[in-house]
């Protein structure tokens, strides 16, 4: 799985925007048919963002598309125009049930199927933002094309009526929820965004707080956050030390086809294992990691 | 669904607490068959309770009684008894599964359909108490009666065997838990109850933590908790600014019949309208707000 | 149920270290085949732990084995060699489903069939250690074998991929509900070992926040922190006097057989009466109560 540090979200209507994109070296390019585009601008964002996937080069940036919710009325749209231009993956916002997920899926499948392309390789990733989708998560996670998980945390203090302060205490059943479900079925955790892009002290605070409940990335908003977030979800020496060790000993221990395997005196199994191809996933997004470890599973 | 800032608790076997809490301007009064009443007396406050509802003008206070938790024993005779004099509705303390919610239900049903009441007319909160209510909460919280969560601090701490703390945080994932579920089906979340009533500057911190949380009311055991918990729920200006647009856009929306809504470049879904509508009823019992809104669905 | 207040864990292919433990008076010692053996030494393990099973006094201490994770594959092998020994009870480490439980809980029914003890007379303690065990809780709190849940903390931490720090936020909503789910189940909880064996001062601190949380119990590596643990989970005095009035007129009411039970005019359940034996039964193993209270149910 790619390494998703930071998640740039571009209004889609705007196509002198998306250019700029292309030139941070951000993981993830995420262009935006929801919130960021109004209601008398959704034609043309998808207009733009099919035709910028076919003409641009997004270089190692992934090349993702958001549409508006399921049931918004837009969604069938957003989706039909932007995936014959293959985009790398679909983000879905608001996603409140397994039912939303596999439609969206299903639309999915079937533009691969049409177009010859493998089926699966067009990933998604889903916004958790409602109470519901907290109530939902088991089901909502466990769907095999999903690559991530997106906790919106304004929208969800919108969905319960909180009130959002700089410690956030408010949200942190929700926000440790969604790193428990993701984490359960392998798939990455991406946090909220800070608001205000200007206050990069409090960006660098809330993504490193982020990453110790779990988190894997962060939603941002603007180009200066990109290069904050992308540097505090990049693992640290000892951190890829320690993925690289247990992925070595995990090579040695599949080709010698052994039943348990060890490290350190500690039982490794496959999650861990996927954790540590994660961590070299990243590692290798910041260039502080070259060799292919081969990742399995 | 009208506004529930303060739910104060008074012990229904004793008439002359019941009248004292009729000046007290109270958006809800809620008289005690439970905890508040000694066992050798719930007899007395189940005639106290239903000659209470036949002969005092409640003004604009919602008329509540709480009945014994089923399982109990002694709440068949409750509800029997306190029925027939139609209270506004009935709180269930320590509910733990969606069947106890049903044999409520269906009681009070029963009674709508023998007196000429319209169906669902008398409806319920539920108190969740314990861990194993926590654990159902989801299927608790679907029932079609309900109006709100009602979040017992105290009787979960006991639940659990956690050591109350003015922080509360050994409290924090069972207090988020009842926000989340409440808001998933459109529900209001009352907090807990403030035991030490002459301590008015914890009063107010811990209804701010609970407004923070989403909370939108709390329970009260003293009058002197309801004018400070009440100011602590009232939207201020700006939520009701906000909330007024939202739902005039909404009203100008449904009128031209448009398929998707939006203001301020955000999609609006029900959730929000019904949150905006909430905000406004609890800016009316106020006083902050006075024309009709004509709420919606 | 016996006190679980400390839960001493020692290399089961050391024979001298259990043996040590023999004479910490600890209320659990826990002979492991699982992180604290290397692979290469599972067989010595198991072996040792058979022998010291019938041939060591274990005095008030319980006799636990902890076998390796269901689906390692050397967990057939455990259980299969240190059965016949007859342990108090086993763990299963990394639990992540009922059904892992329920094929635990059928070796050990068969060996007891086999050899004619009491069905059930073998207890089982399960780690909840990893994400997908969090989202599994409900169903696997729910067997009746099991009692107690033990929450490990640092495998949490690698299965969400959290950052561990002193204060735990990381790790608040998963340690509270292994806390909920085992209340809501009637079974103990038992807290995330101390890794630094040294710090006895911030051992002393977890073990408080473990208690306030609604801990019974906590895990221990070295009999350093044997002592401070299981005073840190020992009742006190006022616990211990409301725990014996509460049974005391729990047992005069089942004398008289009345419906319903209220001391100090609040109504007694079951779960309020078991917690009230946890309380006495950890004060007894602290030698601070003597009579026996016939604990009922």
């Amino acid at each position: 799985m790619r390494a998703r540090r930071a998640l740039l979200y571009m209004p889609g209507d705007d196509r002198h925007k998306i250019e700029k994109a292309l030139t941070l070296d951000v993981d993830c390019i995420c262009m935006d048919m929801e919130d960021g585009v109004a209601l008398n601008r959704k034609t043309e964002a998808r207009r733009i963002i099919a035709t910028a996937l076919r003409e641009l080069t997004f270089g190692r940036s992934e090349k993702l598309a958001r549409i508006n919710a399921v049931g918004s009325g837009l969604e069938m749209e957003d989706i039909g125009v932007v995936l014959p231009s293959r985009p790398d993956g679909i983000v879905v916002p608001k996603a409140e049930s397994l039912e939303q997920i596999q439609w969206v899926s299903g639309k999915i499948e079937a533009a691969e199927l049409a177009h010859g392309w493998p089926v699966n390789s067009i990933r998604m990733l889903v916004g958790v933002e409602t109470a519901k989708a907290i109530l939902n998560l088991k089901e909502i996670a466990s769907h095999p094309r999903l690559d991530g998980l997106i906790f919106g945390g304004e929208d969800y203090a919108a969905s319960v009526g909180a009130v959002r302060t700089p410690e956030a205490m408010e949200l942190l059943y929700a926000r440790s929820a969604v790193v428990t479900a993701a984490a359960a079925f392998g798939l990455q955790a991406i946090d909220m965004v800070t608001i205000n892009f200007q206050d990069l002290e409090t960006l660098r605070r809330e993504a490193a707080f982020g990453a110790q409940l779990g988190y894997t990335g962060k939603q941002v908003i603007h180009p200066a956050q990109v290069g904050p977030v992308q540097e505090a979800f990049t693992p640290n020496d000892e951190s890829i030390e320690n993925a690289r060790r247990l992925l070595e000993a995990f090579g040695a221990h599949q080709k010698d086809g052994k039943g348990a395997f060890a490290l350190d005196g500690k039982m490794i199994d496959m999650p861990l294992v996927k954790a540590a191809q994660g961590v070299l996933e990243r590692a290798r997004a910041a260039g502080k990691w070259q060799t292919d470890f081969s990742p399995q599973n």
